[in-house]
């Protein structure tokens, strides 16, 4: 299992609505994927206007290769790119544990 | 709840070293700690000497002010801060869901 973070600079004032399609369209979307685990949307405390996705995948290639590689990406881009004030910016983590 | 992440880039050649104190000694002073409820140890893909904390807490003040504020905090930092090769970057998160 890997960890997604994806930190998405929101449109001032289009939050709430960002959250929806991503829990909405966009979670319709992800579950057609292989290798796709789980979805989490959280909001900023201090920096409100941003929201990170956490996505967890079986494998990174399920991500960086099956998914973006895809025609699902196109979709999940169609669903959130436009809310995105600025690129997001996504990284990847591996458990420790 | 809300989520705190805690990125920490490690002196590099330190990263396991980090991960075992954080695991063994950080964890028995999290366990004391009010509203504290978990902890997840992740290593960057591609950052591989920056190692992300994931802490839920009850309430954000159960960490600012409770455990920032009280006695545990010094014990904390003692374990971890030897292997910080810069200052960490804390935010905090509230689910949407």
């Amino acid at each position: 299992m890997i960890l997604e973070t994806a930190t998405i600079t929101v449109t001032p004032g289009r939050e709430d609505e960002f959250v929806a399609a991503v829990e909405q369209q966009g979670r319709v979307v992800l579950e057609r994927a292989d290798g796709w685990r789980s979805l989490r949307v959280l909001r900023g405390i201090e920096r409100p206007s941003v929201i990170q996705l956490h996505l967890e995948w079986e494998t990174l290639e399920d991500h960086t290769e099956g998914f973006r590689g895809g025609p699902l990406f196109g979709e999940w881009r169609a669903v959130i790119g436009p809310f995105f004030a600025e690129p997001p910016q996504v990284e990847h983590w591996a458990p420790t544990a």
